[in-house]
């Protein structure tokens, strides 16, 4: 039975995880039978977005606290992750990803990540250990696995030059499907970056989930 | 192409929409290629739980603002529902059930159920429409479906007594199957009253939301 970690930067698709990214990928680990720890970090949002007008508000919210709710409270600080107990680790999307585990909605190419999230995902990296990363997550592949690993967000132009001037290489990608790099123990999928509708999330998700169990195997 | 109304009580299993359910129901809608359009009570949240520590907080949050996160936005107030725009009703479970769609979390047998809401969901009803509920949802099926209507929770000795004292009967059930009532065309199964584990949840949602459409044709 293999034990994944997942990483969740809140709770809804403008300032935290997307919520039916988190889903499918929980519930593809669970039909599996793999192990799933969730974690998040103990920091406050970027940002608190009205998901009805849009709109930012005044609100502060902590990302470890809001992540709570996708995981129905079984989650943990990412400080408290250990490389030794999993053998892969998976970050689904939402602009939680691009402002909670990084700054990349407001940074770009200049990308920096949030200390504990990279300090956890570099070392399963190092470990040798696979990596699924779901959406717009992809954006941060050079800062986790280093220069030249390769990566799809979908075919979004203005992403794709900024993932490739972080050191990343870019391959456009179905949403129904995913990008393997063997060498970097990299899988990744376009979901909601491309997605109309549930079911296109989910083809591509699922068939990234099965690919890091197999080859955290 | 059946239409669904999908009516959600925020976000999160111990003050909201219970989300596990919510994506169940929407992805499943979504397989068997249902419209659906996502409803919630414009009202503040009886509580707003911190889903990290399970207590309460200080903070107000309004239940039609935070289901939005679980329909990304694409969500309505429920008294913009009107009846003839839809075939069939469903709603998922979580606290919000028993908290802002109604009182049952504090009330119990006395349970009042939120007015726009069962204003649309008796309608409905009365226009011999199909409702699945899921969860804790069906303490309300006296409320909106009359004396007599049969359901389930699951197996939960104290719910199944206030359930009873509100006029339905109760029936036990396992997490993978579902209760179906054809006179009142009710459909309801225990999901996360019984779930231990997503794919559990899934069995009887996915039971559920298959004969709730095939009464809709």
């Amino acid at each position: 039975m293999s034990k994944v970690a997942v990483v969740l930067s809140g709770c809804g698709v403008y300032d935290g995880s997307e919520i039916y990214e988190s889903v499918i990928t929980l519930m593809k680990l669970d039909e599996l039978n793999a192990e799933v720890q969730c974690f998040a970090p103990n920091i406050d949002q970027m940002h608190v977005i009205n998901h009805l007008t849009g709109e930012e508000t005044t609100e502060t919210r902590n990302v470890l606290v809001e992540a709570a709710r996708l995981a129905r409270g079984n989650i943990k600080d990412i400080k408290e992750a250990r490389v030794d107990d999993f053998d892969a680790l998976i970050v689904p999307g939402g602009f939680g990803s691009a402002k909670n585990l990084s700054d990349f909605a407001v940074a770009g190419a200049d990308v920096t990540v949030q200390t504990d999230f990279l300090t956890f995902a570099k070392a399963m990296h190092d470990a040798n250990k696979p990596i699924g990363l779901i959406c717009i997550t992809p954006t941060l592949s050079a800062k986790i696995c280093g220069t030249g690993a390769e990566c799809t967000i979908g075919n979004d132009a203005d992403t794709i030059t900024a993932i490739e001037a972080t050191g990343a290489k870019h391959k456009e990608c179905a949403v129904d499907e995913f990008c393997i790099d063997r060498t970097h123990k990299l899988v990744t999928t376009p979901a909601y970056m491309l997605a109309g509708r549930i079911s296109e999330a989910a083809a591509g998700i699922n068939k990234l989930v099965v690919e890091v169990l197999a080859m955290a195997e």
